[in-house]
């Protein structure tokens, strides 16, 4: 009698642990599949927190290897998708693309000091030399014909090809800053050339001493009042392809604190896309988030308050709109 | 000694079979948590297949309770989604919403005969007085308010509140259609009053014949040829929170056969939003639907080659771009 228990008793320990086991083998095999597709899927990093809250009996496995090769895209998303058009990720940045404008809604990057390298304040001028002579402009294939950019668009046609993802911020993919759905038609001299390399160049510098920040470039096609009180949208599109020509192009920086509980800071900028004046300091240029989330149509943070996130906060009403309509 | 080797089979046969059934609990636990996320969540169910296909052990059990009480996306999204841009879903149909234009981008509908029922090919003046008289225009709090159009924007605008997803379709939740993010300003008279109804009860006339049609509808706003030679985005925007007002709105319809190996037939429709003579048939308003994928930036069924899903042809080129501009 006593060994009829016994055996019992190990019959049962012996159910339990192994279907135990069977449910936490499921378990880790499906949790380590779904993080290898959450890394490389925009969308489904998106719905990701909805997708492991499925798997509420273990705990999600941490894969150090798996951690180490990981695509960058739960680091440079960390803030928040702004808008769920078309997104592309790419080795250093991700892009939502606008197919009806031909040109990308908004492009985000993590630019971080030690990826950066004490080049990286230098002129673009002195940098191309180095590094962009070798690298052409191409159109992204990733992108359906119909949507796509050509280069024959941009040719002749008096706009810059303008980086949104800078060129600079980027030595090791740097390539693909080039595709045509990081470029956007720019007025070349007083813009491009000037203002906003020197936005760019603030960038940098700012990561060099703080360490890490967060970049969203855009455009904005901004509407203009009409006489009779109603508002009209008006912008020119180039090529045959019918590539938009925005108005304006904004960057919204997320300065992280080095302190261990120090709160981000964040600034945004709108600059006009035409012939800036020399002398214009780039404060002139600060704008409330509010008016880009407004006119982009984007909205930045997961919509959390700002005063939540963010140490310093920004400027209630911007000169921009009223210096250049 | 044989009732030891017994002992180790029966030992060992619990084992695995308990091994597995745990397996099989987690697996069976994981997918169905999944498909009640996938049915309400439009951005979990676009990348459904790929979340499925890391379970690869066992059957995706189907849950007849489940399908049941379904709701209808997938349904209603059997020819992919035009676009990914900030998607709703409602009772009856799902639609993709246009933050920067506060206009949707698309709208999706699946009609069936036996829904519509034998009152629906009646005008919707007749409609209006039975139903539809209760029913009032209503902002959807579901748009963050940055981006949200309200019944200030249209009124006074000299516009009409113009349905996408026709009100005259859903019998069951014809509320739903009066949300703002199903409304866009059109021309009253002569349009909005006339072809853009004609276009909706011939709509139902087609689901009322061939029992279930597929409809997409959704803005355009076209550009310009300019003197020089370039193209230029030019339109309206009313009310204080800037609502787009389109140049014209196009219907892709996809009626299914009866026939059991019957292949489904399209149409393409775009209509100017402008007064339209009384006297122009609907037929002069058929498109060919890469010339909307162009315009409204959007790729209908997944970007397959049509003549692969569809019996019938489109016109190759379309009379309504050269009659409207």
């Amino acid at each position: 009698m006593n060994s009829r228990w016994q055996a019992l008793i190990v019959v049962l320990g012996t159910a339990v642990t192994c279907f135990l086991a069977g449910a936490y083998f499921q378990h880790d095999h499906a949790t380590r599949q779904l993080q290898k597709l959450v890394q490389h899927d925009p969308y489904a990093y998106y719905v990701s927190s909805k997708i492991f809250k499925v798997f509420q009996f273990f705990k999600i496995p941490q894969d150090k290897a798996l951690s180490a090769q990981r695509v960058r895209l739960e680091d440079i998303m960390k803030y928040g998708y702004p808008g769920l058009d078309d997104i592309h990720l790419y080795s250093d940045f991700v892009l939502s693309y606008d197919r009806r404008n031909r040109v990308a809604h908004w492009v985000c990057e993590h630019l971080r000091a030690d990826a950066l390298g004490s080049a990286a304040i230098t002129d673009r001028g002195r940098g191309r030399v180095r590094s962009r002579s070798r690298i052409s402009y191409r159109p992204d294939l990733s992108v359906p014909s119909n949507f796509r950019a050509a280069l024959a668009d941009y040719r002749n046609s008096g706009f810059d090809r303008g980086h949104l993802a800078a060129a600079g911020n980027h030595r090791t993919h740097c390539d693909e800053t080039f595709y045509l759905t990081n470029i956007a038609p720019q007025i070349g001299r007083g813009f491009n050339r000037a203002a906003w390399n020197k936005l760019e160049i603030y960038v940098r510098n700012l990561t060099l001493r703080y360490g890490s920040v967060y970049v969203f470039t855009g455009p904005i096609y901004k509407p203009k009042a009409r006489s009779n009180g109603n508002w009209s949208i008006e912008y020119e599109m180039i090529g045959s392809n019918m590539v938009a020509v925005p108005t304006h192009f904004f960057k919204v920086l997320i300065v992280e604190s080095k302190l261990p509980q120090g709160k981000p800071y964040m600034e945004a900028y709108v600059l006009p896309n035409a012939r800036i004046p020399d002398n214009i300091n780039l404060r002139d240029y600060l704008c409330d988030i509010r008016e880009i989330e407004h006119y982009a149509g984007l909205q930045f943070f997961n919509g959390l308050r700002r005063s939540r996130i963010f140490g310093s906060n920004f400027p209630r009403s911007s000169q921009v709109f009223q210096n250049f309509g």
